[in-house]
């Protein structure tokens, strides 16, 4: 097995891999949107999980990204570090996970790097598109907006796979006036929303997983659902969760009491802090 | 120090970045480009450098990408994962690093994912454009064309700095029939372009940098060097290295002796092979 040979073999499936750079059609008249997120052994996987469903997770992870802009994907890089123990059946299946996200998403195969590390990692790298100036962003809510998610929360421990939410995002055009997803639990993530947007927001009712906890709805990373606000008369999809309210920007209550914006933070971790 | 603090940082200096995707225009009438390039510590470099140098070297891989492709870098995004002994003083150092050369670039950082790990790495992408259908690529060498490198070979062990060659790639459109940087290995690389393009290459005089070796400038990764192709009277820029002709795909000779495609391959190196 040689970086050729796994180039060789990919490249018949995406012919763009295999030069210097990818070098794809600009698409006219709209935004580009660019994401990259990793996927490390031992802190987002274990080997317990098979090749395929850790390729599928990897790509997942971004296209719901570009899911919470109401963007399409159309672009993806895979920089990866293979293991000592990643032989060339591991790393074929983990191409089939990427593969089979991908090909639902439409999206294809572009290039990426191949180097190696005493643990696996990878870097999925999603280039997308969205009509211009009309990417939902998390700094739009407005005081008196309501508030929503796109599915029930909890998902951590409790969800084997992960469905990019990117119809879901494409239909909050023109409804929501801010979204994100969910990738380090709610209440850290609503408190970027909310200090992104100069307000605060108060939660209400959190639909959840079967099986899940309140505390895991609200602080576990790795829902992937999207969190977004919309004004209150407007029709909207999904599970209405609590409002937005004028007050301290980056302030989440829930039943009145103020949340600490604790949840699944790498850096933190770096010195020492637990995952919560 | 947090994920957070970590991005507002970044983001006084860097306004697009903090949103779920880094959103920008589609460059009108312009092939986009896109790459990216791991920096793994004990792979790419040793704690011996300092951050900054770090930075640098990481960008400029990718940037010497899109230089051999004739393009613009645009936009850039850094993936990193943070070890236990990388603090707040030496990610500041490492992102002045990447900062010198993206500024140099006229290049904007606009996003990334920030994560932990045993050892400190980084996937620096840049997304870049070209005027529409005009990209160097590998592909385009033709049987009497002449070999060109951008400047003296044999960098690993003899250079400090990369200087991605963007400007000599951008005179070379119009000019070079194919062109590659030369990241593995003059020998391998090469190699990659002979194929690519179902051409032989023969190799006359190689430029060396002080103090480096024929064997080091044949086989040493990390040059940066772009590598071209020319039709035979045309005037080019760099050092005439050879020529490309006709024979089998891939095959490289130098001196009338076939050389063996051996450079750095991270593939081959988890089955323990050596770096030659």
């Amino acid at each position: 097995m040689t970086e050729d040979s796994i180039i060789g073999k990919l490249r018949r499936r995406s012919p763009l891999i295999g030069d210097d750079c990818a070098v794809i059609p600009s698409p006219a008249g709209q935004d580009l949107l660019l994401k990259a997120d990793l996927s490390i052994e031992g802190v987002h996987f274990t080997r317990e999980r098979s090749a395929e469903e850790i390729g599928a997770r990897a790509v997942a992870r971004s296209l719901s990204d570009i899911a919470a802009t109401g963007g399409t994907p159309l672009y993806c890089l895979v920089s990866m570090a293979l293991a000592p123990w990643t032989d060339e059946q591991w790393i074929d299946g983990f191409y089939r996970g990427i593969y089979k996200l991908l090909r639902k998403a439409k999206t294809s195969l572009a290039g990426g790097d191949i180097s190696h590390s005493g643990r696996f990692f990878c870097d999925v790298i999603i280039c997308g598109s969205v009509a211009k100036g009309r990417a939902l962003l998390r700094s739009g809510a407005r005081a008196g907006d309501a508030l929503y998610v796109s599915g029930p929360l909890g998902g951590w421990r409790n969800k084997r796979s992960i469905t990019p939410r990117l119809e879901f995002g494409r239909k909050l055009l023109g409804v929501a006036t801010a979204c994100m997803d969910i990738s380090d639990g709610l209440a850290l993530d609503l408190h970027r929303l909310s200090k992104a947007s100069g307000v605060s927001a108060q939660l209400d009712h959190l639909p959840l997983l079967k099986g899940a906890t309140l505390d895991q709805a609200l602080h576990d990373g790795e829902d992937y659902e999207l969190l977004f606000t919309a004004p209150p008369r407007m029709k909207a999809p999904g599970f209405r969760i609590g409002s937005i309210t004028k007050g301290k920007p980056g302030t989440v209550r829930y039943s009145g009491k103020v949340l600490e914006p604790i949840g699944y933070d790498h850096a933190k971790r770096m010195q020492g802090r637990q995952h919560s």
